[in-house]
């Protein structure tokens, strides 16, 4: 009996380190283990990562003076209880203004492992990234020249931004807004027990989600979701028919192609609704679609159940945030303006 | 030598002993110091305080899903790194849409241990406070039965009512939902060094500060703002001038007189704009409209800029809150309905 588990054990290891070799030989990556080496793939080099700048970024994260109205912050859409997003089909913001290219809101995990950034991939990195919503008329619709005068008017960001940016000239800007906001966004890393998996713990998967990570492999859905990303770089054309509920892209991204962006499927549990319209809720149904439009493979229903039992095991580990306290405004901090 | 600092030592300790009692005399109460008697101020008998009822209802205020859009919870306008209220002259919710009666949305912080709920003073304690602005068309407009529904659609709500409420027959039920959240809410409590010194630290208070004090006790500020919430319980008159930018307030009571619940002062430099309808932004400008109005005596910019210091005083140390990871919805979650 013991010899029949040991070979049971050692043939599911066995079995297990294949798995492991093929998925990486698809392309995929685990987050690593060493914090040293997560460090190494979301630090820009043109924003080092400290302490002072990622915590001012988490109070700018959360700072609601940075719209216009004084109402809506990042963390308003990308709801980090919610898988870094808000739920909606589409997103909505200053005035509850619909987003005009009907766009759902992407999350903000694990976005510094991303190499584009938006639906139609127009950012390279985060710092870059940050500053669009900020000033988008239909987000958070500040003028940036309001969003540093409020900043400077207040005595305890002034000291923040000096620490964070220290030796320059003039630390408190727009960039290094949007700078402090990317540097606390590269800790918005969740690693997953697929990680674990890749990383060498066999046992990490369960055996459901080791037969949905091979029909994954299988399918080929890996031609487009690698990488640590699992997705978040590539741009992809899609097809022209109309049948898809997600097609229709080509006037948004300006590209006659209508190309979108590859998004991550790290905690796509949480991140319902699909694809960059919102259109589709279910994760079976938004697999299935993407089998016959992208890939030209069938999924059947079962397929997609196993595959969602798989991306269930990419539900990652949040970080632990301690919610924010923001320093008051000052007599000097231009007021709200919720309705100009 | 020594003994003139002495003298000074001991005569500044006396002073600060009278001004401690005169304080108390005036009716003012500190935030205990031993936390069992902070919870018998802020338990309601009829909602007793358990860590799985105080989490479930930390979840809950920060859980969208309980407005009709999916996107505001209490945490919106309540922003508990704003001192507990949002910053702006007029709430504004569902829909863009400002407060009908132009109110400003009162802090959450020390609410528990007001003796009254809203600016109308209309409902006795926050288990029945809170289901107001979930229901409210202009804040978060949930048809309670949807909310109850979202809830019940998610298991791992339902185990943590079932946790909660332990006993009962229906756990999820509006009504509980909002008991949670009055029980997450009644541990916001932020004792400031006006509490130490109460509580008979007297170096708790700059010289400064306790000037500041003496002049709100003189003035006679203690009238209306006292007991341990130095306001939030009781309803008072205003004067009919209409030259006090905070007046006509008669229509919204619904009460022949006008009257208007008393804020309380814990944190008021954080919570600007100032009075009901959020006219005013000024502390000193509010302080000096108030002797006028209300106890028709003067305060000079030189008194109001004395009790804007002592006003200081009453910032309060706020808990350290983790910010809550919500559950997926499920496919029997009812989606959210923001142009409805």
């Amino acid at each position: 009996m013991k010899n029949i588990l040991l070979i049971f054990c050692v043939t599911g290891a066995l079995m297990a380190q294949n798995l492991i070799e093929a998925a990486k030989k698809a392309g995929l990556e685990a987050i690593p283990a060493d914090p040293a080496k997560v460090l190494a793939l979301v630090e820009h080099p043109q924003n080092l990562l400290t302490p002072a700048k990622i915590e001012l970024g988490k109070m700018l994260f959360f700072e609601p003076r940075l719209s216009k109205s004084g109402l809506i912050s990042c963390a308003t859409c990308h709801n980090l209880g919610l898988g870094g997003a808000d739920g909606l089909s589409v997103a909505i913001g200053h005035g509850w203004t619909a987003n005009p290219q009907g766009l759902n809101t992407p999350t903000v995990y694990n976005a510094a492992l991303f190499t584009a950034q938006f639906w139609d991939g127009r950012s390279p990195h985060l710092a870059d990234q940050a500053k669009g919503p900020m000033v988008a008329p239909p987000e958070m619709a500040v003028d940036p020249a309001v969003a540093v005068a409020r900043m400077k008017s207040i005595p305890e960001y002034v000291n923040r931004f000096n620490e964070a940016f220290r030796g320059e000239k003039e630390p408190v800007t727009f960039d290094n807004i949007a700078k402090a906001i990317a540097a606390f966004e590269s800790t918005l890393i969740t690693p997953s027990r697929f990680d674990d998996f890749l990383n060498g713990n066999d046992r990490a998967l369960s055996a459901a989600e080791k037969k949905g990570l091979r029909v994954f492999l299988d399918k080929g859905c890996t031609v487009c979701h690698n990488g640590v990303g699992l997705g978040g770089g590539s741009m992809q054309h899609f097809p022209a028919q109309g049948k898809f509920r997600y097609a229709h892209v080509g006037s948004f991204t300006g590209d006659i192609y209508g190309r979108v962006r590859v998004p991550s499927l790290r905690n796509v549990t949480k991140t319902a609704p699909y694809f960059h319209n919102g259109s589709t809720w279910s994760l079976e149904e938004a697999v299935m679609i993407m089998g016959e439009a992208q890939l030209t493979v069938f999924v059947t229903p079962d397929d997609a159940a196993q595959l969602a039992v798989f991306l269930k095991s990419l539900e990652g580990r949040e970080p632990r945030i301690v919610y924010p306290q923001l320093p008051r405004s000052t007599a000097q901090t231009p007021k709200p303006e919720p309705y100009e």
